[in-house]
């Protein structure tokens, strides 16, 4: 019961927040919502839920948000919650991506912490402008990178970290899924609908939505930056404007190389992502969908099972821990140590320090290096696949 | 995210609770905290959190709990919170186990809903006297048997209760763990230390730890009532005063048999709760540790591997899920959806309702049951292992 | 490579055997032959097919014996084999279980070496008169138990044997199959109905196909003996004559305890044998159908995986071991090596020297205590479920 | 048992063979005397199995070869054996790469049928050079690729074969071993000296040695036509002539693509071949050191697991299967089936006619075209990784 919630600690009540998007018929705006109710670190008292006010309004009705709170665009609800005694600390914004910019610019320049889902922007520059604001205004920004937050993950970077492995040599990631196998965008499903519409989604269908996620972990594990890539994008359903697969060959800064799949017609792939990572003198392999379970190899040595709460657990994966070993967690709880961060930090905010050396989460640098990574990709894959600086 | 919380419901705000048990040090109190915040359906606002009064009081300022309602007994507590008008409508009780019964008794008194830890008492009277009082006072008795609350293991009762299986012959139950393979009691694990106490935990160890939650989800998943157990209860480590393994030979009514296992020496298992039930027409196995996966065989085809979201999951599975397939969810998930059927009874129950029919939680007679198993295995045990009724 | 053949070892040319039973449309034959010819120790030259002197012929032509040596009759063989000059050193018997005992003997007293499938008769006492006459005649005598073959299980002997898992506590087996969930015996299965039939099967069905299995493993494994049983047979299939089903809790000398459950009606299982054995120092878990791994924990630390080939493989499974590791062996090469066992043992006879010390395979002896394990579970099953010493 | 060897079958006796290499310090040698030997159909009776003539004699006589056809030198044999009334039919052709060519050129010369290891040259030219003397000599040519050998191979290939699979997209293939982490060619590894040498292996190392395995399974299973790759060749170990890790993109005739990986130096892996096939209608999941298994998911439905011998085995998976499913059947009986395979090309090419349609072996042809993907992968890698015509 590692973080265990103490809404005493840094002096204070629960975090405030507001939520831009996530209203009636949204996905990821719930699961946010989850995220930080389970540490006990944050309150939902505002929102701008819907781009469609009587959604608005009737989302955050059922979500418990006062009526003069309930706003209609999140330029309003910047404004009069920067206005308020009471007002928000912090937003999380989780509309799709094209908005994702506008509304972190409106929250940072009321002075308001934004939590902001993946992937940060539709372009690099929009990207960059944001790293700059953030760096200017100094409020936090966390990008719900999720998989980070995994204590099995934090294990395996902190295996890298400490020379476990050795020198790295190769980083392979994958991300298959099969729910795009058919044309889902035009039987009626809203998911599809704006994953599949640049307009909404930036120049990145599948390397947007999840070859960011398989390309942060591998950067967040292995401790390497991206030097090039080499990728092909594919649209394998006919009609679909944005690519649902891509092939991707990666050079590492320091001589590591991999590759990165991501695919959304990889049919009886539900959310298939794995990373392995392999040096001079060890392995590691991990998949999301099984994440308590983390496979080490010392070269030369029998394979391990590290289990999270079990004998190789460390300690970076025992302060991410809710439960003993054997009783899983899952998505939730790693999403949940994402906003146990953002909190630490946010707390830290409040009395003018700098989150602790452990606070761990994706910033605005990881989002600007995600858009330098689609980026790169659909430039390599357009000129015909060739190698792409980052 | 079907069952994404809204406190509109049944025409309301959050259900106030309050808890007994579960102070500093403790573990699983902190387990019900989250599992009721996860739903948003529970808000925490009075505790008697420890025996020991200082501990109390700091345990409750951690937790947010308003001064004056945090209180030095259960006793103090029942009364003064069936006097408030914004006082508790349920508690969760989170003691070990001698003190369920008379906390429960005086929360039902005092006209409170119970949300109580397994195994409900130490003695079948006591569990039985708990539920005359029970009927007696129509309030809400939830026993948190976690596991019920697992999707795939809502999908399973619901695919015996169909026919999937056909008649069922074998129902195969186990629940290993090694954690105490050496005297942890002896070196300062306060968890080990009443487990293996009998004046806390009652006349079971490992029975009824963790062999009641075998029992409990052999007998919800298959449907049948337990007959007759042949049981083996052994004290592996030297000077234990319980049980830490036992073995049970089982005749289920309708003509099934099965064995259960419970170990807490069995090393290299964390916590293995596993079920296997076999019928006419098919077999199902399900893992605890890995419970977003449910094997089916229909007989003479192909196995199939059931995902929690994934095409062959069932809408009794899909109405429990917050998270797509692929995307695990755990055991504070399964924990949380108890919670979540707490608050639709607790609801149903502001109105003079009863609980819509497919509200699904373990009551008061199943917590009656599971005190029979562990009164006729260690009545069994000690007779020489023999048939004996429950 | 470890034991690729040489038949030049010990001096020789390779084995001459005969084969009594193992005609068209048996099974069990076939698998002896291909075993037989792996490591290339044997040359089968005789033989006794079957029962029906026209199949018996039919099939001997098939397996290229010469028509002088294709028998009508065991008896007959026997006598004609011993009176050549270049007669058969050794025969494999493969029949229904209750021609084991006569043709046994039959060989045995003509001094030829015997290669005898399981279980070993149908009646202790046969077993014990074959005992008898193995030691009398200084004959070789060899079961085919052949699960001891495969390197894994080699490994894990020899890891309890050196103390790796401390005090053994518990030994829990399990076989579970589903070819009988339906009367298949009448349906023309040849193999059910043998199998089903008191007569050539024994009193035990279930137990004697496939629980003798189990428990030679778990005792093979755990270096332990087996004191007493409690069991429990089922026969859950109306009309069929035998059990398929048996449930056992199990007493060893020296204080370990466990259970055993062999079925036939266990739908989704197709060759489950399972064996788990835990000691105070470690835990061991392996399953037949990836026989090329042993998970094995040291209370305290990570769980291993150890893999025939890999790093962790101790020299008595490497010797047993034939392709690198990641190159899978399976049920053929580890019956093979029983055959492998008992060509070094024939060779050293032939020269009148014991075999090496480092020869494993199951002998007589083990067969005797199969047949006890048999007899006192089937006892005790008749007793009521009672303790049953074996 | 459904390919249970008769040696009556076409009308004859075994298939008398010769084997050039695999003298004792070798491996495959081995591997291909054991697979030959489990379904009888041939009967190994002459070899020049060093280079060095002490070896090849020394091994020769070990293997119970006649000291007159223990031959010190591939030539001596082609011609002599050629020149006797009982000289062998075949010759299984296990040297280093560079040696098979002219090996099997003198028999194909010496109108001997080949059974030749993989890859099949060092070069395309001398690939097309035997293939065209195959056609021209009319002899049975067949390349040990022995993992099309496995029966879910084969059930695989004819489920893609017969749409189970619709369309296929992508193709996902990847063969990472580790025992070249280290330089294994510095130590004394003779394996691993003549695999890292280009004059022995050719201008490709781990491409030839196991990225050959994992292009051959793919174009097996899939039925497709390989277009073009794009392919980095790393050498990761320091000094090393070849490389140790192959990444490639592919394309295929008709559209599908995708990544094909082969490492030598992935710590953790033994020898992880995989193939991953996905179309517009299902897909398919194989791993080779688990080969019993096939996952199965048609889109919209349940993913199911095939096993070997279970319900959802297909005859062409029935006809190359030993044993119930169940038990295990590993990579000696997959090896063993493309020996069996090749026993019925042998016996129909005795009587003149072509083996029968269901007969399925890796051909010169396949040989060819792995040349060929060799051959552009290293054109592809030299000129910098970009796209090259197969």
């Amino acid at each position: 019961m590692a973080i265990e919630a103490s809404k005493e600690e840094a002096g204070g009540t629960r975090i405030r927040y507001g939520m831009v998007g996530g209203g009636q018929g949204a996905f990821i705006g719930a699961v946010h919502r989850i995220a930080a109710r389970i540490d006990d670190q944050f309150e939902l008292v505002a929102g701008a839920l819907s781009s469609d006010p009587a959604r608005a309004k009737a989302s955050a009705k059922e979500l418990g948000i006062a009526d003069d709170r309930a706003y209609g665009s999140f330029e309003e609800m910047a404004k009069a919650e920067a206005a308020r005694e009471d007002g928000i600390e912090a937003v999380a914004i989780v509309t799709p991506n094209h908005m994702h910019a506008p509304a972190a610019k409106a929250f940072l320049e009321a002075g308001i912490h934004v939590i902001c889902d993946k992937p940060i922007t539709t372009t690099v520059a929009e990207a960059e402008e944001l790293a700059a604001l953030v760096e200017k205004t100094g409020k936090v920004f966390v990008l719900t990178h999720n998989y980070t937050g995994y204590p099995m993950i934090r294990q395996a970077r902190e295996m890298v970290a400490r020379g476990d492995l050795g020198t790295i040599r190769l980083v392979q990631a994958e991300y298959p899924q099969d729910w795009l196998t058919e044309p889902a965008e035009r039987s009626g499903s809203k998911q599809a609908e704006w994953r599949t519409d640049p307009k909404r989604s930036g120049a990145g269908g599948s390397i947007g939505d999840i070859g960011t996620h398989a390309y942060n972990l591998a950067a967040f594990v292995s401790g390497l930056e991206l030097d090039e890539v080499l990728a092909q994008l594919t649209t394998f359903v006919e009609g679909r404007q944005l690519d649902d697969d891509v092939q991707i060959l990666t050079k590492w800064k320091g001589g590591a190389k991999g590759m990165l799949w991501a695919s959304q017609v990889a049919v009886g792939n539900e959310n298939g992502l794995k990373l392995r990572v392999y040096g001079t003198k060890g392995g590691l392999e991990w998949t999301q969908a099984d994440p308590n379970y983390l496979w080490f190899t010392p070269f030369g040595q029998p394979k391990q099972l590290l289990t999270r709460g079990g004998a190789g657990a460390l300690p970076v994966a025992g302060r991410v821990t809710r439960v003993p070993g054997g009783h899983p967690e899952g998505y939730l709880e790693g999403f949940a140590t994402i906003y146990a961060e953002a909190a630490r930090a946010i707390r830290a905010a409040r009395v003018g320090r700098a989150p602790d050396a452990d606070v761990v989460y994706p910033t605005v640098a990881d989002g600007v290096a995600g858009m330098k990574f689609i980026d790169a990709s659909v430039r390599s894959s357009r000129a015909g696949n060739v190698w792409t600086k980052v």
